[in-house]
């Protein structure tokens, strides 16, 4: 039986069956609240390639869990060469998010140093520890980010809400609990803040109109969804005070691989003078890539994510095509933002610039 | 009986009665191809304005043969208060397209000119000069355009085609014949010189991924649908040698009210160095304004289009909501991309800056 899921709880254990995984599966959202059982290695490296679940810390929490069911089931032999066989399986479901490489070698170093009765026990606890790291450090997230948004408030003179711009979904759906870009607005809203969120629809798979808007609307959060051809002409009209964005690896120097489109609203937000932030806890950062643009590996998906899309009517979910029969089309998952165009990246360990000096003044460790 | 309407005629008087026009109505491609009779003013301001027809230059021609029906259906007495009813009824369907009123005062010069038995035969003329002075027009754009596609041609080591990005549609469908955009795609296409078209799909109502790929798939052209946020990743990766658009607007001083969406292309072109052109004839210049930004009227229209999309399903267009039930959406038609992001016009003149010394040097009457 699942646990409920009080404020989106993502992923987690089932409270009797120490062999089950729960997540929502998030492909059904914001028509149906479907939650779905992970039993094995392969079902969760099917949620996360086939997107069940998506959002950079929630994909490696998933993969730390499938870790977990994977060890459940290890041979009694040979147990070094599965469990490699077991982490090439996960590591091939996505590219781009690096969160996957960091929460697999996480888990993997915690099971490899267990001795063999201990190993099932050190792999939840790995697990567990990775989703509690990343709620965390969410949160932290939200106390960071949370003077940004003040600052905007009180320069007001009218009850004019705080305008935030935010493209895909880097919310509670994206992570464990509390999300990366939508911690610091959560909090502001929470101490009554007024604050309004314009969510980019985030063509093609629509996280920002199915699950951002999904959040907010759960939350109270006052919001409006507009087309990802938008936003440049709300900041050019003063209608966007800030924009806040995840992150799927951010590279030393601070360039950021975000969801596809994002680097078009960078080029907005500083041809407009709009601060462009970009959240992520330390499990995004890649320390051993400099230049975003060249070294970020960058998904290419089917083509039919383009020409179909699924949409609710009639009270069930339904896939039509947008395209002719014979237009072929192209699907690239993310795009880079340079760092020249991030006016600072909100961490867990404070707001710093988009560089390598403004990293590792928050992360010495990586010096 | 409509005559048949081959290579996409999209606007012509019936050859056996005078009192019906046919138009396409363009909301059902690309999944069919209906052709709709008008046959009253109120008929024709409707399909503006619920966009059976739309595109700038197509807004005129459809404007105009309307106001023809309506002569066609004048009283016998009150004549002028009658035909400003009817101009009035037809500029309040779309703001943003300057076409509109550019055909309409056109149009109605010569209907005042005329003797009351000639009207009717002054409307219809002025009716079919626009549209053929419209073809006529984007053809000299094609021919205006294609060196500027020859020159990338001609730089080539390999048989790597010219690859063109476009936004929304500018083609055909939006004109009389040719296209803006386009009629230097289809000639480049027609001498044999490589093209490759990038289509942005252009939501919220996808006029990219319905009308222009259909139009270039009909024509033979090589094309392929993308979402409209990934543009600025292509460019960032040389996949684009140019970008095409069409425009609703262009100010005496070079500012371009296009499709939402198209100012968010030019930054990234911008950016990259890739050169940013627009086609236009010369219905689509507003010499009475000035600065885009502040003077260009913006159409804000229904948030339906964005909450819902409408696409082909075993053998039907369904529409399908994309958006939690209580989410508000907001959904504007244009956005304005200043000059200085333009690298030329393309006019049926020739090519000029974006400027009003360019534009004046084209039309030196307009100085």
């Amino acid at each position: 039986m699942p646990a409920p899921s009080p404020a989106l709880r993502t992923i987690w254990l089932d409270d009797r069956h120490d062999d089950t995984v729960w997540i929502i599966d998030q492909r059904a959202l914001p028509h149906q609240l479907i939650e779905e059982p992970l039993r094995s290695l392969e079902d969760a490296a099917r949620a996360i390639q086939e997107m069940h679940v998506r959002g950079a810390p929630l994909i490696g929490a998933t993969a730390a869990w499938g870790l977990y069911l994977a060890v459940l089931a290890a041979p009694d032999s040979n147990f070094e060469a599965y469990l490699d066989t077991c982490i090439e399986r996960l590591q091939n479901t996505r590219p781009t998010a690096v969160d996957l490489f960091h929460a697999l070698e996480a888990s993997a170093g915690e099971i490899r140093a267990a001795t063999p009765e201990r190993r099932v026990d050190a792999a939840r606890e790995a697990a567990i520890a990775f989703a509690t790291d990343s709620a965390a450090q969410c949160a932290a997230i939200g106390e960071h980010g949370l003077p940004l948004i003040k600052a905007i408030a009180a320069e007001r003179t009218s009850d004019k809400p705080v305008q935030i711009l935010t493209h895909c979904n880097a919310g509670r759906l994206a992570c464990v609990d509390h999300g990366t870009a939508t911690a610091p607005i959560y909090l502001a809203h929470e101490q009554g803040i007024p604050v309004h969120v314009w969510v980019d629809e985030t063509r093609p798979r629509n996280q920002g109109a199915r699950l951002t808007a999904f959040e907010l609307a759960e939350a109270g959060v006052p919001h409006t969804v507009i087309t990802d051809n938008l936003g440049g002409h709300l900041m050019q009209h003063g209608m966007v005070d800030m924009v806040i964005v995840g992150t799927d690896r951010t590279t030393r120097e601070g360039d950021v691989a975000n969801k596809i489109g994002t680097y078009l609203k960078a080029l907005a937000a500083h041809d407009n003078q709009v601060p462009f932030y970009v959240a992520l806890p330390t499990s995004t950062i890649d320390w051993n890539r400099r230049n975003g643009l060249r070294e970020i590996p960058i998904e290419e998906r089917g083509a039919e994510e383009v020409r179909f899309i699924q949409g609710w009517h009639e009270g069930s979910t339904h896939k039509v095509r947008l395209t002719p029969a014979q237009s072929p089309a192209l699907n690239y998952g993310f795009d880079v933002t340079p760092a020249r165009l991030v006016t600072g990246l909100i961490t867990e360990r404070g707001v710093c610039e988009a560089s390598e000096e403004g990293l590792t003044s928050l992360f010495p460790e990586a010096q």
